[in-house]
């Protein structure tokens, strides 16, 4: 009996999760857009930025303070601490990924561009959703936090980081679109470097904002479609044709 | 001698514009836009939105509610009070326009594309930057606020309304843009009735919101540039074509 409960349960989810993957392909109707339910993870308590703490012990051997990372000639040999908050692990670039993937259950897609469909809106700051992306040979994360830089007034910081160097990070461009209700918010930047952790991103306001009513007017029954598209720079793209 | 030191001052004044125009244009490279440099309104106390309050009596006799006010078939005789806060004026759609140039020395402007360059972006909380733009038959207000919604956290609030009914307005679109540092903001919606006020839309979130870090990102040397658009809307468009 419990087990078809459980199997009823699951098929429920099932169609939960259709029906949110059909309103977001109504919300962005643009053909071949790969769209990704993405639910919250827990909502834990924020741990100080390892970078302004002493570099601490671990099987590398001692981690440089994060400014000086950049001295490591492979980039994938540059140490890193997860980007994510709470997260004691240490180690190296090229093995952040399979850290996100195994430990934190972080899905990653392919596709230059592709909708990020954020559940669960009202649940209390500090949360984050968090999906990774893959395109243009590199590794992308995407972060949206909500949390309270003014106690009782929560926002919600949006931010794509690459898993990869900050001259890595300058050949890129990212974009962020928000779209409904006859309102449309665009946010294009250089990502940042995953090495420069998410709360420094969110702390320097350098990341796309909302408060709450704003993301609310884009929001449909507590899910936010964010439409996601990465491009190498022009500068970068320029300086390839030279 | 006082005539001198006063001839050199506008003159230095004169530099002083040039210099900023020059910027704002290096900024939006687009040709044949205009660049209007926007100076802050004086720092008022707000006033109480006056649609709470009873009606009060005026030369036109007794004032409907505002959300009453589209019964009156003839859009340019609807009822209205100032936009702006701290102004006890109260009159007719008509007249609103010369009354926000003769009293609030606010200037119009004419073209499709303008740049609006807001200085002295340091100023303290609450402070205006407003300018009108005429285009497409109509005239629309540009208000730049900066607000205190949380005591001690100063933002940004930029929308555009329609001097006219909320159905007059449904048949266009705006646009803002900001675009500095390899970091580009849009915000595309329909704008509100000047019936509307102000004050309702900022405090309903319904427009575009900077925090101070973001603006200082987008701003140059204590100016910020929005590059502003107005276009009829699609739906309209579409109905036309009909």
């Amino acid at each position: 009996m419990l087990f078809f409960t459980q199997c009823f349960g699951a098929v429920l989810d099932l169609i939960h999760l259709r029906f949110q993957h059909y309103k977001a392909k109504r919300v962005f109707s643009a053909a071949g857009q790969l769209v990704c339910v993405v639910n919250p993870t827990h909502s834990l308590k924020y741990a100080p930025t390892r970078c302004a703490a002493a570099p601490a012990s671990t099987e590398q051997g001692l981690l440089p303070p994060c400014h000086h990372r950049e001295a490591v000639h492979d980039p994938q040999l540059v140490p890193c601490t997860c980007p994510l908050f709470s997260c004691p692990w240490e180690g190296h670039l090229e093995v952040v990924v399979s850290h996100l993937r195994q430990t934190h259950r972080i899905n990653i897609l392919q596709g230059a561009e592709i909708v990020f469909l954020a559940t669960d809106m009202h649940l209390p700051a500090p949360t984050d959703w968090i999906i990774m992306h893959s395109c243009l040979g590199h590794q992308f994360l995407l972060v949206l936090r909500k949390q309270e830089k003014y106690e009782g007034h929560p926002q919600f910081f949006a931010t794509m980081m690459l898993i990869g160097t900050p001259s890595q990070a300058n050949n890129f461009t990212y974009r962020l679109e928000l779209n409904r209700n006859q309102r449309r918010l665009k946010w294009e930047a250089t990502p940042r470097s995953v090495l420069e952790r998410v709360d420094s991103v969110i702390s320097d306001g350098d990341c796309l904002v909302l408060n709450t009513s704003l993301a609310q007017l884009f929001s449909d029954n507590g899910s936010l479609a964010i439409g996601i598209a990465i491009t190498t720079s022009k500068v970068h793209s320029a300086e390839a044709e030279m």
